[in-house]
């Protein structure tokens, strides 16, 4: 079960970093939905390495392939498999890692778990498994547009530097997906100089659904908070989410963060429009930890795994700062979790929504 | 499936507020393990309303029956059903609540979800659905206990109060579960403002698990980071939850917070014993955010079923502020992910561990 | 997971046969569906030992409660939990079987499987079990109900009597529930027959959905074909099942048993209502092969759990014929199937049915 | 969910008859195990159209690759992509059925179901969806193979002729897969008949598992029974499952049909290898009714979609009997859920069985 995502929109992601490719099987996609590939295809081309002069240089054309499922470009309600070739493996990079564990990646831990590993590029453990995520959230995103539900996302914080804006028609102008594009300019002067000092540095993804009525998220278990919040912890690097007022709650009274409905607006969204689990009609935010990419470029200690230590500087090409890559994973997971509970609803209430 | 928790270890909670009585079913506990009721008994005392002057007076004595699955005190590897009967109703203190919807809280959110809703002391939406959730964290306990994983838990913030220590032997001592004895009293001193202004505050929680062999958890999808972020944010209250350095490592450098294993310790635990999905050796800390709590008896603006607005102070007896009775509940989440990681670590390696 | 069936409505029974209770926790069943426990109660009534001279003599009234999930006769939509006491042990009678293996029945697996088992009564393994299946029978026949469609079963065949009639209306008018009066009479006496012989016969359920639209049940896997076999296989003591044709199909040609469907009506139905696993309209019709009940009065030589053999005369109440009471059992597991299904249709569509 | 199969070990099929490929994707296969794509073509091969004179005239080579998941020939544990491009599609031959429901097809059931459907060959609905069950099942084998358990199957009816010997290692020598030679001459003779009348003609498979320890499969609701009841009716074209003495159990006395084990083995084997839905040590024996095959090349009367009926004769090319061609794909059922249970168990009790 551990590469499957979703009760009744479900993904299961495949492949290695080095393999001969990655991508992902759909099942649960409604009949009927217009699958255009060039749509997933631009989501794929946001998440792509070598996009810009502040992310990995690795070279990937990420051309997908939709091989099951889509017949004159709508869905059948079948599963849909989209497949990724990889291009660029240059596997030799990674002969000297083949007997370490590198620092803050999942190598020991991999290594510990199976028994077995693929230690070329990370392998399983690979950002590169996120291909699928994008692609599968580039249908889920097609679908909840079918009801006026739509999901944006940026870079709201990188290193110290906080966006000050959400203006979510500008992340897309930007390197760095910022909202914000006064912040946008000093966060990426941030991430060049982590480039230029061959580390790295975090910030925080922040994404808004809009559009979604009340009463998506199952209480209790499956609460919308819950299904959200393992949908961000299960993005490489991500390391805490928070749910509308989040942690800056906790120094607040409860007189303060209980939103006021007055039937028709809210006046404050503490509630991240998500209550006791079930979405209550504002807008859904979710802001995730982004820690600093473990890939850095200085020499580190490492455990060998016939025991005592290496000291050893990575080659290969790493992103500074992954928030901007990150942005549409994110976004795909939010509209993937999104979609199964919309799923979930019209199985509860027997209606479109 | 709104109800049920976990792939292998199961839990399926069950009970309103003030319906006849709250639960659990735990199906996968394996066979031959020690289940003494008074152990469950014990952890529920720690959850239970009425427990110290900080906490709802409203009075349960919560006492637990196991129905099922146990003989002679150990686990027969079938479902454990686990019943506390409900005590101390009074719902007449919800007659006026009955046509509005409370700020704050899901009353909204399930009428619109369901068309029907037991408005009574929050229904299904109550903290008191976590009755299950303890008993069967008892569980969960018990059988980690076998292998050497324990679980500890306590209240690290309240308002702007933080902890300094980490005394786990310390939370059971002071009213509000906190690991250090200094901030304890400042805390309890806030939370006792909040009540005496019919207000509530927030906190942050913090567990910890230890003796978690390398290993557990699976890559991509069901990440540990992933499930036990799922397992924080369906309780009740919680907006955040984050992993080793969290959000804090947003401001960091990766050669500061890459890990560095020397093949027998770590030195740092920025990852919160959690690489790639999968536990690393080390302590695995998790922290909550807990918002202050809805119920407050101060008057407050509310929609109207019908429409409109109506302003109502609410009865009834609260907690000015969750962590206390959260942490017992947070533990028990945290056993019972552990649990389920165990499980399916065992599965896939065929072996005790 | 071993206890629970189903995806989005899911029943997970719980207790053992001479433990404290058995019962159900229903989770799926939507809001607003009217729940009345005489309804429940009048179908355990069908199922409870003791009914009649052909039925074993154990006595209990199987008296259910209904615990959560429902206010005011109304369902919530949240997790309903039924319990049912067990109110004459007479643990006593089993004190000879704690150290051996009853042939035919599943002492020696359990003891394999688990280590520890409960031998009274054969524990979990009893058909006691279904219970809890019957009274989540009754609610999915209840919410069923409110689109029209309807089970029905009854008892085709005992031993090589066989029925010849289908007449739905007679099945509670005789004790071995058959929809053939004549036949009726020769089945009670046939068991009868194997009563007196302190022995056992086998037999055929048979069991119709009416009203069911097309389009319930998903293709490749989770074919209703599929989802009715396997719930029918998890009735303690079948042997087997087969769907319209059923093996009886084999001699026959394509040409005989493709159903003509003239867009209004099927002139014959081979396919048991079901094409590509997916309904089409027509009745679906499931039989189900009932094994002789492994519990008979003979002394009986048996494995001993020390090693060796010991020829022992099981004590206790047996019924000759489970036939008469699998039949609201099997009734029971095709309501819930197809209450799935429903439930995933409207999912995948949107729209009540 | 409709095209997963499996708890632990999951098989998810994807794939259209006359899209651009069909494979699958296997989650859950422990690490460690040797993968030879060789064995998987070698399975898919005695799967695949055109192998012999009596089998579909479709050429597809059937060539598979794996994707994913498998690194120096050698399972990673994480999921395994095998695809098989489709290379002899010839769509236009079902032009004509664009607009009619072919009897005994899904074809009225999609439409109903999905508004929706591939027309082309049966699109999804077409056999050609089992080529991802028999890969799946060859790496089951693989694994099963290392606790020395094997799956065996072959025909055992076509039409009223019945083999009378099981010598498997007869059933890859003659083109029916009989497991008695004898009785092959005659299957296949009567298979020739109905191919040269233009017709088709039902049969029954047998699967034999040997070295199954006691202790595999779940009580209650995941009965081994159960598990591999749904596993073989969500096979293309079956209507009838039984267990060992199955459906011949009914005419039978329980002091006949109770296998006596006597602590070292079974003098019979009733309960097929299963009792109380768990694996007793005996061989697992399970037979599967397969209906005559829809696909016949004579004229029939078909549903029109714009209503009222149509008469035509289906061009392509048919299997008269499929029994030939379900004899892999029901062993890779058979070994995919056996698979599913030994992990369960491996979980349940934390060592390699």
């Amino acid at each position: 079960m551990s590469s499957r995502f979703g009760h009744l929109f479900t993904l299961t992601t495949f492949g290695e970093s080095h393999g001969a490719g990655v991508g992902v099987v759909v099942d649960g996609l409604p009949p009927g939905i217009r699958v255009d590939v060039a749509d997933v295809q631009r989501e794929l081309d946001r998440r792509r390495p070598g996009q810009s002069a502040i992310t990995t240089q690795r070279q990937e054309a990420d051309r997908v392939e939709i091989v099951s499922g889509v017949m004159d470009g709508v869905s059948l309600g079948t599963p849909i498999l989209m497949l990724v070739r990889n291009a660029d493996p240059r596997s030799k990079d990674y002969d000297t890692l083949k007997d370490v564990y590198r620092p803050g990646h999942a190598d020991y831990a991999y290594a510990q778990k199976y028994g077995v590993r693929d230690h070329r590029g990370g392998g399983r453990s690979s950002g590169r498994e996120t291909v699928g995520r994008v692609a599968a959230g580039a249908l889920a995103k097609a679908a909840l547009a079918t009801v006026g539900v739509s999901v944006v996302g940026g870079t709201v914080r990188v290193g110290t530097i906080e966006a000050a804006k959400r203006d979510w028609s500008e992340t897309e102008r930007n390197l760095v997906r910022c909202p914000d594009a006064d912040a946008a300019a000093a966060m990426i002067a941030r991430i060049e100089q982590a480039r230029d000092a061959k580390d790295s540095v975090g910030g925080v993804v922040e994404l808004v659904a809009r559009g979604v009525p009340a009463g998506w998220g199952d209480p209790t278990m499956s609460k919308l908070d819950a299904m959200l919040g393992a949908a961000m912890l299960s993005i490489p690097a991500t390391k805490g989410v928070e749910i509308g007022g989040g942690f800056g709650m906790c120094a607040l009274a409860g007189s303060q963060t209980n939103d006021v409905f007055d039937g028709e607006r809210y006046a404050t969204n503490y509630a991240g429009g998500i209550s006791g689990g079930i979405s209550n009609g504002n807008e859904v935010v979710v802001r995730v930890a982004v820690r600093p990419a473990t890939s850095i470029g200085q020499p580190q200690t490492m455990a060998a795994a016939e025991g005592g230590t290496r000291t050893v500087a990575i080659e290969g090409r790493h992103d500074p700062c992954i928030c901007p890559r990150v942005v549409p994973v994110a976004e795909a997971m939010m509209a993937v979790t999104l979609m199964d509970a919309w799923l979930r609803q019209r199985a509860l209430r027997g209606r479109e929504q």
